[in-house]
């Protein structure tokens, strides 16, 4: 037993114990959570087989199927963050040679057309200005050009604060024979979201912006038009972790083993469901649409101006012009550094050109508002 | 604002808060956790690109590579299960039509075989009983006949409780110019592994087993040769989420933002990883064997018979043939719900004839010895 190879100490590093500092974060996600998801987190864990375990797993399918107003049987949680649910969705369903047409208006509309294109798809891009949204006549231009299997979505742009319209568009991809796969990472939870009435049939999402937990376990549906489609594949699914074929049958009634559930991750997410489900989502969303109303209006204040039309802007996620000759950075910087306060820059196109202030969850509250702009009028004053 | 969709609360269910029983987790993992684990977990986060987690990032490359025992650049903590960072060996180095050999004596064999299989590869298997190891002339053999440019073989199968020696399989693998990859989720933590002084090019492992944390955040590291594949790539890995060319931007120094770190489980992971750096992996790997033989003694002493000879038996788990006549299935059944213990059965080919007994991490104390034995020694005698 006793080894003969020398043990190297080079990186036993010899360290305290964990001690991070106390932000609030006001960026894109995460967000801070509920004290109660806190507690659910350190919970001892029990096995991914475990009959307690099983029923908390159906709890989560219909606490999602309530957040989402869905009845899609394959509703779960993927054991990784919403990139992993956003590549779940595209793998299930694209097969080599499928053409998917993305809409691209933002950094997540480019992602997806990256991911897409690693399935073998032949992948389109429906292209607009990072700030803007789609008509559906553009949609049905792009349909009626490229004739996709999937047409994918970005519901809620995290890059750019808008939100993409969505009703009708179900209507066009019937007519047009297509999915309809929709990006929902800072939609759900805090502005209004119907799957089914919408008729969207693939959707992923993530736990920590609207539904107020830490990430690492994402929220993913799909209806039974794309499950159709996963059932008559050619080809296997392209991505063993992700297969939805293996994993319906550890969420479903099977309860056959795939991999070992992210325990902790499930009790949090479960328990920020259960706070969604307490507090409705029509209060939900009138919450989070209240609390950005009173940001919008003193960011006016501040004489900053909002990236996108107040029509489109989402209440979750609002993008911030930085002034003219206002280093961004420095400013997001000392707000970390004095404040603890976290906003976040601009991603791709708007890198340098705007700042992101997310109001998420359990952080969507009038206190932090409040906070948010004073720190920012102090800061900027101070130049 | 206001939605002229009705919200329906079918699945608003209103349930009570999270209430899971207390487990005493003796089976393949999730084992217990240290109490600094747990708290660990439930630490308010801070953002994926905040200062203070890209030097908890850096803490944990580090004590990965003491836990590993590497000096491999690139090790990191993959966002998903073990299964996700098993993905990510394959998917980083295989491409289309690469020769890919799995050594298979158990059910995680199987899995590198789909696995590879969906990265396209040619995979070849070289087989064994389940409860056996390979022989380093077994595995010349195999190198010499298939010229794979990949080998990939499992340190420790958690289906059959075996540990393959794995001294001397590098230098054949140099030899026939092949990588050398190895799963070691049931051995990291628990059993002497040395990646550099043993050759091996890729590794991944899982959080909740010897390294006593929850499921979540895996254990992910490359030798620079295997990098070099990585980097003479001529397609695009087939897997955006767990494409190292990406993710080494966020874990380098680069940091480029990929996805949302799952802040908590690398909390957690951080933590479990300091408590193996403060009792050292000496002290950890003698803990582990010294706590299964007197499983293996107390075992004995019940006329339960081990699956697999000491010389290659697994101190982190061991496999028990069930004896003639007794319902497997519900013996641990009743431990469950009796002792709220938890074991586990076989699978695959071992399914319905052993019970899977882990001694892991937190867990590995002789206290949870006396109490597994007494336990099943009660269960049995009842019959």
């Amino acid at each position: 037993m006793v080894s003969t190879i020398p043990i190297s100490d080079r990186y036993r590093l010899k360290t305290s114990q964990l001690d991070m500092p106390p932000r609030l974060l006001l960026g894109p996600g995460p967000a801070n959570v509920h004290p109660r998801v806190l507690a659910a987190m350190s919970t001892p864990p029990v096995g991914h087989l475990d009959p307690s375990f099983l029923t908390l797993m159906n709890e989560i399918q219909d606490l999602l199927r309530y957040a989402w107003q869905t009845d899609n049987e394959l509703t779960i949680a993927v054991s990784g963050t919403g990139s992993a649910a956003m590549e779940a969705t595209l793998a299930n369903v694209i097969e080599p040679e499928d053409v998917v047409l993305v809409g691209v208006k933002g950094y997540f509309g480019h992602r997806l057309v990256d991911m897409a294109s690693r399935y073998r798809a032949k992948v389109h891009k429906l292209m607009k200005p990072w700030g803007e949204v789609f008509s559906l006549e553009e949609i049905k231009t792009g349909l009626e050009k490229h004739r996709p299997a999937v047409l994918a979505l970005v519901h809620a742009e995290t890059s750019t604060g808008v939100r993409q319209p969505l009703e009708g568009i179900a209507e066009l991809c019937r007519q047009y024979d297509c999915l309809l796969l929709v990006d929902t990472v800072t939609s759900l939870g805090g502005i209004p979201l119907f799957i089914d009435a919408w008729g969207i049939d693939l959707a992923y999402s993530c736990s920590q912006k609207g539904l107020g937990c830490p990430p690492g376990a994402s929220p993913f549906t799909m209806s039974s038009r794309a499950v159709d489609k996963l059932h008559s594949r050619r080809t296997p699914v392209a991505n063993w972790y992700l297969d939805m074929g293996l994993l319906t049958k550890y969420w479903g009634e099977e309860r056959v083993y795939h991999h070992t559930a992210p325990i902790n991750m499930n009790y949090g997410l479960c328990e920020a469901l259960r706070l969604v489900a307490e507090e409705g989502l029509e209060q939900r969303w009138q919450r989070h649409q209240a609390n950005a109303e009173l940001l919008w209006r003193g960011l006016e204040e501040l004489k900053l101006v909002s990236h996108v039309d107040q029509e489109f802007r989402l209440p979750t996620l609002t993008t911030v012009r930085i002034p003219e000759g206002v280093d961004g950075k420095a400013v997001a910087r000392k707000l970390l550094d004095e404040y603890n306060l976290e906003i976040a820059g601009g991603l791709g196109e708007l890198a340098g050109k705007v700042w992101r202030i997310g109001l998420m969850g359990y952080n969507s509250r009038p206190e932090n508002v409040l906070l948010v702009l004073e720190a920012l009028a102090q800061v900027l004053s101070r130049r």
